[in-house]
């Protein structure tokens, strides 16, 4: 049976004052002389006397809470993103509560319509969602919402993304730079960050003057963060005199070097691979991995800062920012070739 | 500026009739009539209508939330006992408040007492405190809680674990299956799931009639789940004659491997080696790694259910039980020699 937890109604009893005198004894006010204080903040050590969370809530309007919306739990990008949110949060004074969207645009919808209760203050959303009636629900209520990772770009909020178009060139780039005349494109599916990351390859590839192939580009089919995309790289690699490979993901990377090895091609001396996202497989694999820093952690941080703000200054007419947390190649032994030397990273 | 949200006065106001009428409409009561339920409805959904989470908290004395500590977000077998909890959670209409800890006790004490105002019904924790007086406040309050992965034995409460000193001894009973004599261990810390690891592990030794050797036991300074544990294993494989290895990690594991490449010996010809978690990395790393399956999302799935059963029927009297969720050894190349053949997993 759920014991009532003690309030300043019962703590005024025993001493038979009123629960506005406890109330402002526990706030140390200089209305209560000290020795009622004394006596009242005895007792409510005694009975380990605790605020309650839902009444002062009430009171103040605020849950001191954010809500965000994850779309994948297991996967490092979005577990550093979180990582730097619960930070932010806890140096602020503020809980986070994690929805978990396993990528379904319907549990993104629950989601919202769940935080859209008045238990958050603030929502962080990676937008997935294939409508956005959910999203403007939630700007009409006027509750502080932070796109990160991705945006719907139709509404006006404080967005914290990574530059995918520029990530996608700098590393397309970069296999250019090592000799690659003939690159591939492999992305796990075609949303929205992958088609910019394609943009990207592209505009490198025309810098660098070579006419874009369209059967060098494939999306493959396994779109889960785990899987390698083994058979589409497989068909990728069967391309003629192709010697570079850009993958929108670690895994697909390890992949294509998977595949290497079975058709006895190497590493970077054939074939020039870089990948996507910096996770910790890029620098265990052998050969380690070129990819491209996708920091998270910062991500996090920067979005419960904007978000954060918003809520704690609701009246400031918001000029709103689309923040891009800056990215860069790092680059090991899958691209090492000419003059580039990998780093020890 | 916030913009105050309709509430059943609003509603009652605009229509002339009193909130309470308007609650009972919405609640589809028999005590209004139907075209009274019909205008309440339509207004409720021209405006909107949302009931506010905190009051109706405060009225059921429930907030239909939980709150689950996460010793680390960025780790893939906690990443499944949060998607296994948070499936849960969607399925019984609960919502779950994380608070990642990052290893850290005293973010556990601050985490369970933000826990304890009122803003969940229950708590899963992985307990990692070096002391245990917040657990006893936690308890006193009757606040549900259940352990998962590791425990507080000292506390009656559910508990949803591992047999760890039984996946240990099957790891590295496989390991003597395999022809391996001399079995090094190399363990990441010496927490209790580990410790209980190594107890298997002497108790397979044992049985197979080997001496146990403390210079065959390790625990390696490297205790974030990224290292590998390079150096503590380069030590460990200098033992002359040592031809198997259980690390209590995957990541320990690939280490191993590793370092074999770097003295050229062969896995798993010279030195069988195995892991533990069976993390993407173990069965993408050459050679794949054999390694103890540990089901994270099965395991949140049932601490959740725990959990959420307990808050419903708070007035049984508890019989606490201690689920210990079944783990298995999975055979990849790194230990494939003599009969045993890799599966394909």
């Amino acid at each position: 049976m759920k014991k009532k937890p003690i309030t300043i109604l019962d703590i005024g009893e025993e001493l038979n004052i009123s629960a506005s005198t406890v109330s402002r004894a526990l706030a140390d006010s200089s209305l209560v002389n000290s020795e009622t204080k004394k006596k009242v903040v005895e007792l409510a050590k005694k009975y380990n006397y605790q605020p309650n969370f839902t009444a002062l809530s009430l009171q103040s309007n605020s849950t001191k809470t954010i809500g965000v919306l994850i779309p994948n739990v297991v996967h490092e990008f979005f577990g550093l993103v979180l990582r730097g949110v619960e930070d932010h949060c806890h140096s602020s004074g503020y809980s986070c509560i994690v929805y978990p969207t396993n990528e379904d645009p319907d549990r993104e919808i629950s989601g919202i319509k769940a935080l859209m209760t008045g238990r958050v203050d603030g929502v962080l959303l990676s937008f997935r969602g294939k409508t956005n009636l959910h999203i403007k629900q939630l700007i009409e209520r006027n509750i502080p919402l932070v796109f990160f990772d991705t945006a719907d770009e139709s509404f006006a909020t404080h967005r914290v993304l990574i530059d995918d178009k520029k990530a996608g060139y700098l590393a397309t780039k970069h296999l250019i730079e090592v000799g690659s005349k003939k690159i591939g494109f492999i992305g796990g599916s075609e949303n929205i960050n992958n088609q910019l990351r394609l943009e990207g390859y592209k505009q490198a590839v025309s810098e660098a003057g070579i006419t874009i192939d369209p059967q060098l580009i494939v999306y493959s089919l396994d779109k889960s963060q785990d899987e390698m995309g083994l058979e589409d790289s497989e068909k990728l690699l069967s391309v003629k005199g192709i010697d570079g490979i850009f993958a929108t993901t670690d895994m697909f990377a390890v992949g294509v070097l998977k595949n290497l090895k079975k058709i006895n091609l190497k590493c970077p001396e054939d074939i020039a691979v870089i990948g996507f996202s910096n996770w910790a497989i890029s620098r265990v694999y052998e050969p380690s991995l070129s990819t491209v820093e996708q920091p998270g952690y910062e991500m996090g941080i920067k979005a419960a800062e904007l978000l954060i703000d918003q809520i704690k200054n609701p009246e400031t007419p918001s000029d709103f920012k689309t923040v891009l947390i800056p990215t860069e190649v790092i680059v090991r032994t899958s691209t090492a070739r000419g003059n580039n030397v990998a780093h020890s990273t």
